[in-house]
């Protein structure tokens, strides 16, 4: 089990890979973000996109589920008060295989609960072509490490 | 069709409500995000939430489900690159009905792409308790309204 003591400024995690299917798109967007581009193969060769694209929304629960696999299910993970500056750059295509990364951009114990870490973060999603397709500065409550085992 | 020259800044829409239950929950949180207070309601109650709660990532697509029904679905909407300052205030727990609501902040047309408009909101997602729980300050592409009509 990972604590708030074993991440320091700096650290970068390589959260693996996952392929993502046109019918896992089509399905994530039926039910949260039907617009054409998301939904529709043939109506999405003439969107700005050129083809048919995941929802941002989707992007980020995939992120997620990369990060969650490789570095949170074994971390003692509290909760998170949100994240700043999410920029979809370029869009997850279908049968793309996406790779994540985690990088610690600084870290503080919180004031007002001393047993709580708080983990700043910079974090990628990227192709199969190494593209970056989306950013987002992470923060994240995490606990710190037992007394008995410090 | 909503076109970007129906936006204006100050104007605020109620995205209309939904009711996300325990099951929708779990099932969002097993593909997704699955951490013990997402996806087991015993183990959840003694997090710091004191009981299960909706992913995070959840909560951003319920509000997106809102927005696409009730106004994008009718907009001509072409992208987004992103959005600024996610901030979950207060979770979402299995039965709450959510609102949301998308304030126009501000708007301008692309340098770049003269066809394009920008939106900029504020956006908002509230349960019935009136408590809110989630807001962030989107960016959106909007098509212009086409020359013959305006």
């Amino acid at each position: 089990m990972h604590y708030f003591e074993d991440f320091h400024t700096g650290d970068s995690f390589d959260l693996g890979s996952l392929t993502v299917t046109q019918e896992e798109i089509i399905s994530f967007a039926q039910h949260f973000d039907s617009q054409y581009f998301h939904t529709d193969p043939e109506r999405a060769r003439r969107s700005i996109f050129g083809g048919l694209v995941a929802s941002g929304w989707h992007t980020t629960a995939l992120f997620m589920r990369m990060f969650v696999d490789s570095l949170l299910s074994h971390t003692d993970s509290i909760a998170s008060p949100g994240i700043n500056e999410l920029r979809w750059l370029k869009p997850v295509r279908p049968n793309d295989t996406l790779r994540g990364r985690f990088i610690v951009t600084d870290t503080r114990v919180s004031q007002s609960r001393p047993d709580i870490g708080i983990l700043y973060s910079h974090c990628e999603l990227f192709n199969q072509h190494n593209e970056l397709l989306m950013t987002f500065n992470g923060i994240h409550f995490v606990g710190r490490k037992p007394t008995e085992s410090l």
